[in-house]
């Protein structure tokens, strides 16, 4: 398992192969997103995007999906304070098959918890052809190794 | 409908009464974030938090869907840009009942979209008891009123 000590500046962990379907898409923006242009694959193609997309927060949510496979062995889980800089620079469509990167940038011990240190993230999310999708800074309390 | 030019500092918009089951947070958890503390009540107990508690990136969605219908009325919908300043102050657990308020923080045209202008938000997002489980600032692109 990983510690809050095992953690450096520029350590990177990946994980990838999650496709999102036409289907699921659509379900997810009809519950969490009811816009037309993410559940009315006719009506978007009047939209800003001309084309049906991925609502960015389904986006946000497989991104912490491959993150939380990325990093299965970090002790306690990945228990999120907060994000800073959240950009969905390219629409995801359905089709699209999405991997994540993980690059850290750095820890600091927690002056309230001292079970706990803060270590911070970048996090990328790319799609098949390369092309970043999201990305997002942040940062998470990680249990620090029991002496 | 409402345009860009229908937007000022101060504005309101609200929209409430979402409640999350149990099943549902588990469901969303297994799929978005596989993490103990949100899919298995059992081991939660011994996590962090120590109690099952909904997954910050739930909250997040389901804020986007109270936001999408507080405001309804916005022609062309919401294309998010970007977030900032993200945090969750407060766990989520199954059975709250959440509400979101938008209070709008500014606008500017956009230099690359005639079309379009920005127009920035706080999103701040509340449980039964009005203690605050989220909070956000975010910035969207919104249509101009046709000439």
């Amino acid at each position: 398992m990983l510690y809050f000590e095992d953690f450096a500046a520029g350590q990177q962990f990946s994980h990838g192969g999650y496709t999102i379907g036409e289907a699921d898409a659509v379900a997810f923006a009809r519950e969490y997103d009811p816009q037309f242009f993410h559940t009315d694959p006719v009506a978007a193609k009047d939209s800003f995007f001309g084309i049906l997309v991925v609502s960015g927060w389904q986006t946000a949510a497989i991104s912490m999906r491959l993150k939380a496979q990325a990093m299965k062995d970090v002790a306690g889980g990945l228990i999120g304070l907060g994000l800073e800089a959240v950009k969905w620079p390219l629409a995801v469509v359905p089709g699209d098959t999405l991997r994540v990167l993980i690059t850290v940038t750095g820890k600091r011990e927690s002056a309230s918890k001292p079970r706990y240190g803060i270590v911070s993230y970048r996090m990328e999310t790319f799609n098949q052809n390369d092309q970043m999708v999201m990305t997002a800074l942040t940062s998470v309390l990680t249990l620090r190794r029991p002496v």
